[in-house]
């Protein structure tokens, strides 16, 4: 097999200037959550395949990739028709964690406070936006029922969005907050029966692209009885700006609601309220999904104005961990779009590279030169380093203007040309 | 399958401790590095089957992990008896360096000085210090034939070790030095056919273990000639402490050595020696062979005094990238055991966990504290974490004796219990 020059499909090389892009963003992330309590913590990248496949990815794990067992293992299960493989690439954070929690729980803190960066696989088909090799950046918070692991989610996410966007000129969010028992109480008070609520959410959650009056036609067209589908819907007009989830309640009449969820979902958001940026809008929005069937209580999404995707979400998953683990572990996470973050960023940035935040000083040195005077060019190279320059010392190349041109490209601003004498 | 609750053998869960303390090494060695001039570049850790077993890998190649096929491609290969994996988990970070200067070479700089931390993955047997998957980090210059790519890399290694042992009061280390073409000259001088040399080279790199008596004891029996072995041996007896490469070639009337190899050697020395620590020793080493057989010219190592591996070693390897992506591209390197440097930190840090840079204080809130009086706590820990502290704010746990010691554990210093008024 010859030699292939390009990365697998739908895996990146990432140049220097994407590295310091995606280092910014990641000290930035790793800053603001360590300063909120959150551990840094790292699981390997392969799982072992049982793990994996324990219906909890769901789509995600017909994305798996195995990775093939070795010797005399493959040899025998060749022979004997078993299993290829018994480990695979993660496709998520979330399986590790769990894994990671109920093996290392005794050293633990509790509530343990999680920070993970790192990479996930899928065997998805590349396209635009969709790899197979990508970074997920994840923050949860195990082992705390209380509504303080919302509000510290909820403020460290949007202090740190608010942080790395302002570089760009974007200072405008909506945190849009909801809870799976208002969805599901909603939709009990209107009439659906609870095998419906699935369906009947996946409609709902088109409404930003449909309107209310495309869910109403499509809750219709379902088969649903008309007048659950009109008291349904009718609820949703009652949303005004800035309403509070009690008094929305109270206005809908929705009985199926306990009023403990609405008092969690109001304290959480009066706490958050002051922790954030003002230009942050900060909502209750009952017409919140979010697709995972995983998710038990609060759910909560981030969208930047102007822009038709999320860039971080989560919520809270009291029941997944012990499905894993074999014990109950509350558990309410978030987890950011890096790689949306990074599009966005870039796409703000344009053609003019991520900035050096140093000046980088080339010191360009002709072949010529005796090794005395190079003596006295590194002392120059290390005085400028202690002084907090870049300095890099290189060959001078025959055509230099070429040379400088690139590593102007490079961030390289002050050119030093040594000749021997 | 049940669900496993332990990595996948061979691989680690790291503790918020243990990263800490490899998050702090990664950052020393960024930030020197990117001082000295080096971009930090990411590959994805898949690469192409074809591209990592060209032969170059040697033993690495035997411990590939191969992923397999997914989907319509897999179960062609199976009905037809075709290959199923045509991608694998990297070994190493040269075979992915070599593809991605040879895809990117037209946006980079030339020379091109590359710094990778990254995992790599051995179907190894696991054993203590020995893993399945670890973290490599390779700093290397493609493009730059001068002795200036030695100098810079030898000096930064040097000043990044010293940051990093300097903490636990290591400061003495030393920087082996030597040129592949000396030791090709020296056995060469001595009357060694070329076909015998890595033979030769091989016994030689006992010396440290079986010292000079053995190295000719083992020469002798494996059948080479007496006087050759003679003539040989007696070169090593001409050592004496900081003998310059000149000097040493000269005592020896070694005529085989180019004397521009020599004039190299020695200028690298004399321009590193001002960069660096006093207390490190950099040392013209006759005696340093290095295993790979793809080295070219100068080959260097570094060892800390009182610990019997190296931590550091690299060297000049031109033909090598060129075998690769099939254009010639000179290329200098060192490859940082990062792992063996977490081992020797944790190993003098003891039981003393990694300490914290900053003061961590915990709000431990009673569950019957009012949304009111929240929004009192989560303002107080807004203002401590603007000072630079800091703060989880968590539920009071019942055990709070218990609760507190964990978090003592984990580096906090400072707890405050709010309970309603």
């Amino acid at each position: 097999m010859g030699f292939i020059k390009t990365p697998i499909k739908g895996m990146n090389d990432f140049l220097p200037s994407d590295m310091r892009l995606r280092e910014h963003v990641i000290n930035m992330i790793k800053e603001t959550y360590a300063t909120y309590g959150f551990s840094l913590i790292e699981t390997p990248v392969m799982e072992h395949l049982g793990n994996l496949t324990g219906k909890q990815g769901g789509e995600n794990e017909k994305l798996i990739f195995p990775v093939m067992k070795r010797g005399a293992d493959l040899q025998r299960a060749i022979e004997n028709g078993g299993e290829l493989a018994d480990s695979a690439l993660r496709y998520d954070l979330t399986v590790p964690l769990s894994r990671y929690y109920a093996n290392n729980q005794a050293v633990l803190t509790t509530p343990f406070k999680s920070l993970q960066i790192g990479n996930v696989f899928r065997a998805d088909r590349p396209q635009k936006g969709r790899f197979r090799q990508f970074t997920q950046c994840d923050i949860d918070i195990l082992g705390d029922s209380s509504i303080l692991a919302e509000i510290e989610l909820i403020a460290a996410t949007t202090s740190m969005l608010t942080k790395i966007f302002e570089e760009v000129g974007i200072s405008r969010f909506t945190v849009h907050v909801n809870d799976r028992r208002i969805l599901k109480g909603m939709a009990k008070s209107a009439g659906f029966d609870e095998e419906s609520f699935d369906t009947v959410f996946i409609i709902l959650d088109k409404m930003d692209k449909i309107g209310i009056d495309g869910v109403k036609e499509e809750l219709v067209k379902s088969g649903f009885a008309a007048d659950a589908v009109e008291k349904y819907t009718q609820m949703f007009t009652k949303i005004t700006e800035g309403i509070s989830c009690g008094d929305f309640c109270s206005l809908i009449g929705a009985d199926a609601i306990d009023s403990s969820v609405v008092d969690s979902l109001d304290g959480i958001l009066s706490c958050v309220k002051p922790m954030i940026s003002s230009d942050v809008s900060l909502v209750f929005d009952p017409t919140l999904v979010r697709g995972m069937s995983y998710y038990t209580g609060t759910i909560f999404e981030i969208t930047i104005d102007g822009y038709n995707f999320s860039i971080a979400g989560g919520g809270r998953y009291d029941e997944m961990i012990g499905k894993f683990c074999g014990q109950k572990v509350c558990a309410c996470g978030f987890s950011i779009g890096f790689e949306r973050i990074i599009t966005i960023l870039k796409d703000k940035l344009g053609d003019k590279a991520f900035a050096r935040d140093k000046k980088c000083i080339a010191i360009l040195v002709d072949s010529k030169v005796s090794t005395d005077k190079l003596a006295d060019v590194f002392a120059e190279a290390t005085k400028l380093r202690e002084q907090g320059n870049i300095v890099t010392v290189q060959p001078l190349n025959k055509n230099a203007k070429f040379q400088i041109q690139k590593l102007e490209e490079d961030g390289y601003s002050e050119f030093r040309k040594v000749y021997n004498d």
